[in-house]
């Protein structure tokens, strides 16, 4: 099979880089063009990320002497790019690219809660990219754009799908404790987070807030009806590299068991894995029994990163139940998330 | 002056430690009498310690060659004692003591919820002393034990007595993010939380979700009526060494508005600050308006580690208000909190 | 081929969690019997190791359910056993494995300098191997035990080899950064670690001076015959989970320009190289020409664990050049060199 | 006593905070100038570093409402100015303050190695002091500069002055293992050191090998004659939040008894202690006898983190002696040194 030939806008960037790892040896993909900021156009892929590659010991081979391109459409020989652009300049550079017709698949916020762009998580809702049809449609675009979420709502939407589907939930409380990886490089100083927690990162709890609520909600003449439900969430910086921690209590319609409550945990697939495609973890939640798990150090790499991975399950006195989870936010929270869309993507035959 | 002599039941731990340094120079109190286990009794209290103080680079002069004692009432020549033992043993050493006459100031978990013990914080519940006389009678002793909450418990505590006053309480999400300190030395396994989190600590929920309710109680007729209101915590180790993080969420009886909630924090005080204990901070709530605070690395050490400091004061989508305290767990968590009962005892008479 | 059935003493610490690990699916070796202490003995291996697994997020099937048994070479029924036990018991139990006719292959030190003892790095010295066939009849052991080295010497005579080889050294200076899973689990306190350095670990600085010294020698009749040549080691400890960073000045017998003395370690290769063993890393040094590598968070894992990443080779005005060295100590600092030892003895058919 | 008036050259800075932080209520001095860059002009201070206040809780009164001014000579109604500016531009500002009359106690490092510049510690060699009045004449100025060292040249030299003097000294290694606060702020990226060793700080091995050379010479016509002695430097970066920790070994021009090197550092004291300078430790040099210590968590703060703790004193198979010092790198290496040096003018009437 002839690989499909991929682009990275951002590709010297903290989720930049974790496309190209990723994407090195996909069996689907191939990356044959780097977008960056007019800083490092010109330059070789090594030399533009010069002491800020910080995602593995060595820049994958073909890509250290690729050039990189300034983010324009005209000069991109592909037919899909993976946006992992900073907000500041994502919004414009990814409609001149759907409009040139390309597929674009973003990791920015920048256009997730538009009407009609879907924003999708592989195994939660694969139907909402229905919307990109309607979406051409009203922007006049030959390409698209499809979002995947905030790497804290991620996970989050990820357990609380089966349970809405089995229960129906009112409520939500989240609690997150991030890693510093999520804020791109430099990204944290270090002098704020060695020996510390920051209770706060701009913009987070809002995403997470809203963010899951459009993905929970059900396409209807390309209209996602939210679900009645809502969440609050409080986001926190503590001195982790990579993986997301989340305390989340929940109130149900209806109060299951407990093992009712683990099971459609345990028990969860989606089009991901039915379709088994490369990126899709064997099981999007694993479930652990011990007392003290999931930890970062331990768990964040089940899955190749990409399993959500739940424990402490227990009754709660002001919900039904609360629990804790761990995601890897750089691959399922990010770049990993962004492919497994470009691949359902390509399994349905939008691309 | 003359001072009044006081011992500290396991005097080389980590909270005894604390006692130690926090009692050097203090202007009422003089430690006279130092306990530990028979594998200490007999040593100097440098001694013993070796290689474990780590509270400060130095032990104070005094103690430093003050002989260890096993922990038994009849070699103690003092009128009051702290409590810092391990639970393990501390339940009956710190009966012994009172048995025999002493004033137990206790830290340990032993006997906070026992009917006729005070579970007090000098702040919120002072009038819970009462229950000494009826403690002595009960249990025909001719001296007592006071206790003081749980590290984390504490400091939520001190922030909910004015919401509980002004507005009423009825239910409260607490999600720690509690540093290493609070599991003592050699405590917290270093592979455990460098570069991790550990969302479990062991006993710790089932502290924060009863505590606070006992010492936000009314007494009456020697007992606690205990307030119409539910908690639920989530425990959680991070990698810090003092100050323990939480995120509140809390629905109050009546709503108030912002305005009024943060006041109501902001200007409480009570009989410590009235009575100007020595230990008291000036003020027990401190509210910071900057968007990232509290942080342990910044603000553990107001009120010379006596205050909680609270920030992020906002709206809940789901409780009335969410907010972020921080507060110093060994000193307002431990052995800060029992001095300042210590003097509160004394203020009012007590011994 | 019909795999060699091996077992691991002391299977349930920290080094001997790595050895299930690393032999979990080795082309050669098979897990058949699992040592540890009376405590653990008669309970499955999940059970015994319960809440102290820490390489990784689960313990292989195969070994999950396999029996603990006692140390006790009566009870174990295969030919080979890798030994990691702490030095409080290694010393007797491996001699009575030894004796018993087994190949026991130690990463403990009590016999490292034994005279008769072969202390081996796959590519420094496989000819002291040899020795085997005198300590066997020295002892009177139809079995025998060969060891490798401590975590720090080891990267430490990687280095030196070459250099010793083509230019003749007289003086090395070494001063490390060492990771925390060096010293097992529980091990290193995290209150000992959190925001702060350690500049001691009990016997580790005598192991750095002399240890390299015996692997380094010629062997004689049977006999190491040490090089002229003397180390000085400061030892840290510092909050990193894995590798071992260290800074190294040498002064040579005879000053080789810069490009000679990179060349002579970038081209260095050895025996387990040329037989392609498994363990062995494709080149045992990597040489980094990046101004601020190697960094444990990038380079721990090179060669799978196996290699030594090197750089900052510069002048040194003292010394000749000096370079900065890192390993991952759990890795080729014990697990990984124990089995590259065995894979080499049966390469060379000592088994 | 009046107290004299100064002002703070790149007060919004790392280095410019602890200027502020140390000189609130000094005996002697009263800061009534802050300079910073032309972006903070024109405000408060406290909005001028909002959000970067780093170095205590809160900013203190008096200065939070204060003015910031461009660092313009013409516009400053004092007579000293602490140098607390970036290097990039210290050089041209702090000769222009020269010129215009003013002391300028810079801890920037563009001047240090200058001809007719002191660089100065208090206990080292204040008669250096004495190059101002050629320094004023060769370059027409009517005020004058003095530096103090780098954070990790200056604990070095302080314990170098008392072994020079005592036994002549021929050669040194170093090897430190650096805090983050070194970088100021936002400094060193979390992502490069949590969970990691960067085993290179841009231009800090030089100054360590060149600047003690200048403090440790003697004055001769205004000259310094340098002493015949050589250091070698190795400079990594650690996960500690403040204080400096070094492997030093030395080798002597007489090689003394291991008792009479440790007496000559315990007893070593200097002009600051015989003054009693307001900002002088009691003693330069603290010996600790512990098999572990110094280390940051615990002694950083010692002699209000003007002291350089010493430990580990010990034989060297290579040097003569070797040990582990440790010094608070934003106190003693940067602005305590600076206003000690203040101190050491006035009260040897040089201002």
């Amino acid at each position: 099979m002839q690989k499909i030939k991929v682009g990275v806008l951002g590709a010297t960037g903290a989720v930049g880089q974790r496309f190209i790892q990723l994407l090195d040896n996909h069996p689907w993909f191939e990356v044959s063009e780097l977008g960056a900021s007019e800083r490092s156009a010109g330059r070789s892929y090594i030399d533009a990320v010069e002491g800020r590659w910080k995602v593995s010991a060595n820049i994958p081979k073909k890509i250290a002497e690729m050039k990189v391109k300034e983010c324009r459409a005209k000069d991109f020989g592909c037919q899909l790019v993976f946006g992992a652009l900073d907000s500041s300049v994502a919004g414009s550079i990814e409609e001149e690219f759907a409009a040139a017709g390309f597929g674009v698949i973003s990791n920015s916020k920048n256009h997730r809660l538009d009407e009609d762009v879907p924003l999708v998580i592989g195994e939660v809702n694969p139907e909402h990219l229905q919307m990109i049809e309607a979406q051409k449609k009203n922007r006049c675009w030959s390409g698209f754009i499809v979002t995947n979420s905030n790497c804290t709502a991620m996970p989050l939407t990820i357990t609380l799908k089966p349970l809405l589907d089995k229960f129906g939930i009112s409520r939500v409380s989240c609690v997150s404790m991030q890693a510093i990886s999520g804020a791109g490089y430099p990204g944290v100083a270090s002098l704020d987070i060695v020996d510390n927690v920051v209770p706060f990162i701009s913009g987070e709890e809002e995403k997470v807030e809203k963010e899951p609520l459009k993905m929970l909600g059900k396409l209807q003449d390309n209209k996602v009806i939210f679900p009645d439900m809502k969440i609050s969430a409080h986001c926190n910086r503590v001195t982790v590299r990579d993986g997301h921690t989340e305390c989340i209590s929940v109130e149900l319609k209806k109060k299951p068991s407990l093992e009712e409550f683990k099971n459609a945990l345990r028990n969860f697939s989606g089009e991901p894995q039915e379709l088994k495609l490369p990126m899709a973890p064997e099981k999007p939640i694993i479930i652990r029994e011990e007392q003290d798990r999931p930890q970062p150090a331990l768990d964040k790499d089940e899955g190749r990163g990409m399993a959500t991975v739940v424990g402490r399950i227990r009754e709660d006195p002001l919900f039904h139940y609360k629990f804790v989870l761990l995601s890897h936010n750089t691959i399922r929270g990010a770049a990993g998330a962004a492919i497994l869309n470009a691949e359902l993507l390509k399994a349905k035959k939008f691309i």
